[in-house]
């Protein structure tokens, strides 16, 4: 295995397999199973009997930008922990844009006692870009507190009770009909970059929180940040919830952090964390030796 | 009709009904209906055919404070509209105080790169003081949201995924067991203080936030700010939202504006408002008046 933090990650896996630390030394001929995050280029390809690589991330973009890798199933990780994490942050950001934290935090600050007109959720769209299993359930949720919920994909999702849109034609609908757009898309060629001046002047500018905001949970390369700053100062987007950024940990020196009607965080909307995830791992390698199927495989050609 | 901004409500109540607006003549016996916020005290009793009393708001207290109240049925307003907006406001405090917003913040201001351990939102109790139209509201989105919820009430309620206490013996182990303390309660002579230091020392304090949190959107004189304050520097509370106070609005020399841990709104989470509110006043006046039994009552000895 490889990752960040692998010692806990190591002592669970440990209790059902034996498991070697990002192997450095030449092809080992004993290792079936692979759990990575950001693995070293070339690595996989010296595991001659590789059979299956598990990501520790619900995104795979950390895998597939490896040029050699070799060709097994790639299965990534769906936890509920993992995707509750993500929904509790999308709710959080969301409700903050919609009830006015930045504005009722400024005033706070100037002690005024001023109450703004506050719209209720249902007159909010709430526009997820990405309908897989995180921006099912961030949708599910968002509709329980009351927003209205728009999905787009790049392939089409129904969802009961959600507006979906998808592809390249249902893009400007889908973001003229938006209040707060959530990122929640994964990062592939076809998707980097994409959050984009072009995009952010899309969104609906005259919605009931005057003027839309951006939730990006996804990843940092989805976006294009001196786009999303123009879009801030000349007044296209009113509000940005950032939780990932082209590059990781955040530059001291970015504006991002200055930024009064930018809230940052830092890559921590929904953490992997080992407790939760090592056990579905395990069982899905018991499957497969019995078998049966993997689940939540990648589509290595469509990058996720 | 009395009330702070009654132009709005005139108009609306005024295409079915004739309408007098807080009547300072002699007693005017053509009113069967009055529709009230703080009215003056003694205004009602020079009303001799007076027949139902309207609350503008969902708590009465401002309309029990009149001594000479007459002994007519009063209404309390339960309206789909008031009640989405308090669950709003509930569910963006609660994810703010557990999503750790305080705390990222501030080191948004720093520019610090840190993410903390984010405890799942079921291992959070959050405690719903009051268990009526709007506590059992709030506790069905923070159920969905993934919170685990503890209600408490005078009389016992019981609610499916609650698990609920009641009375003065319930008191202690409900707020033993509570990391968020969450109040909706009504006032009266017998809730009046009761968010005291007595009442904040007795949250859980080795829970997974690190200390519990207040979240007061019920009535200001619920609770007692020289203890919140002590409470949050002496380290028994760690944070609180609040939205109501002891007198309002909120003098500038209040230190609860500038306190690093202290969250401050205008009465705003939950406005009542006439273009969602009207329409069902009209209907319980024209149910009256075909012999049906009005709804949402207020028991006036229990004061709610």
């Amino acid at each position: 295995m490889t990752g960040m933090h692998p010692q806990r990650w190591y002592e669970l896996l440990s209790k059902e397999r034996d498991v070697v630390l990002e192997p450095e030394g030449p092809d080992d001929p004993g290792i079936d199973y692979a759990v990575v995050w950001k693995q070293p280029p070339g690595l996989l390809k010296r595991l001659p009997n590789l059979k299956v690589i598990f990501s520790i991330g619900a995104g795979v973009d950390h895998i597939l930008a490896d040029p050699e890798l070799p060709d097994v199933p790639i299965v990534r990780v769906v936890a509920q922990n993992l995707t509750q994490h993500m929904v509790e942050y999308v709710a959080w950001r969301v409700l903050d844009h919609h009830r006015q934290g930045m504005l009722y935090r400024a005033q706070q600050r100037d002690k005024i006692w001023y109450e703004p007109l506050q719209p209720a959720a249902e007159s909010v769209s709430v526009g997820i870009m990405g309908l897989g299993a995180l921006g099912q359930a961030a949708a599910k949720t968002l509709k329980a507190i009351g927003f209205s919920i728009n999905g787009w994909s790049r392939r089409e999702h129904r969802m009961e009770g959600v507006r979906s849109f998808s592809g390249e034609t249902g893009l400007t609908p889908f973001l003229n009909a938006t209040d707060i757009l959530v990122v929640l898309l994964p990062l592939t060629p076809a998707t980097e970059g994409i959050i984009d001046y072009s995009v952010l002047e899309r969104l609906r500018s005259d919605g009931p929180l005057g003027g839309p905001c951006l939730v990006n949970a996804g990843r940092g390369q989805l976006q294009r940040e001196t786009d999303i700053l123009r879009a801030l100062d000349d007044g296209t987007l009113k509000e940005a919830s950032l939780d990932v950024f082209e590059r990781e940990p955040l530059a001291r020196t970015s504006p991002l952090w200055v930024h009064p009607r930018v809230f940052v965080t830092p890559h921590a909307a929904a953490t992997s964390d080992p407790a939760h995830l090592v056990q579905p791992m395990l069982a899905q390698m018991a499957a497969f030796e019995r078998g049966e199927k993997l689940e939540n495989l990648v589509d290595r050609k469509a990058g996720y």
